[in-house]
């Protein structure tokens, strides 16, 4: 350990507190989803929406664009949290279905 | 698109504004990793860094768990960001190396 540069030290530490911000929006984000799905599930709509994804990734797309960051990456990791979303849902649906 | 519910337009621009958020965090994210690369990458270090992504994990899931986030998914989403910084990382020495 002790031969980690000192200006690695600093940088992680930075990723570190970035790390634990989007944490927290993620931690957000899931309980308004949650909703959406509680939601979802008592009006019987569908618990994904392809219009709507290619509406984020699209203009998430062109966010991630113009703040340096890989759109490519920025796409590929909002599939991934819809993804899950979308099993949070379907798992709502189904949970009511039995009960 | 006039049978979504008001309160899911709503909650839909919560998303939005948060989504907006987490692409702005990742953007700096990768503005020290890619930092992080270039200094591993002239200091000869490996470009992953097995010891220090479990610590990140580790505390990822236990800050994850306080937030109510699933810790399951923190980690996921972490190992998935991780995988994209060391791919980064890999090219840069591959660039040195071919330059």
């Amino acid at each position: 350990m002790s031969d980690i540069p000192t200006e690695l030290v600093a940088m992680r530490h930075s990723i570190d507190n970035l790390d634990q911000a989007l944490i927290c929006l993620l931690a957000e984000r899931f309980k308004i989803t949650q909703k959406v799905g509680v939601l979802k599930a008592e009006r019987g709509l569908n618990a994904a929406d392809p219009e709507r994804e290619r509406a984020q990734i699209a203009r998430l797309r062109q966010l991630a664009d113009t703040t340096g960051l890989d759109p490519e990456f920025a796409e590929k990791l909002l599939t991934f949290i819809v993804t899950e979303v979308v099993r949070h849902h379907e798992r709502l649906v189904r949970d009511r279905d039995e009960a």
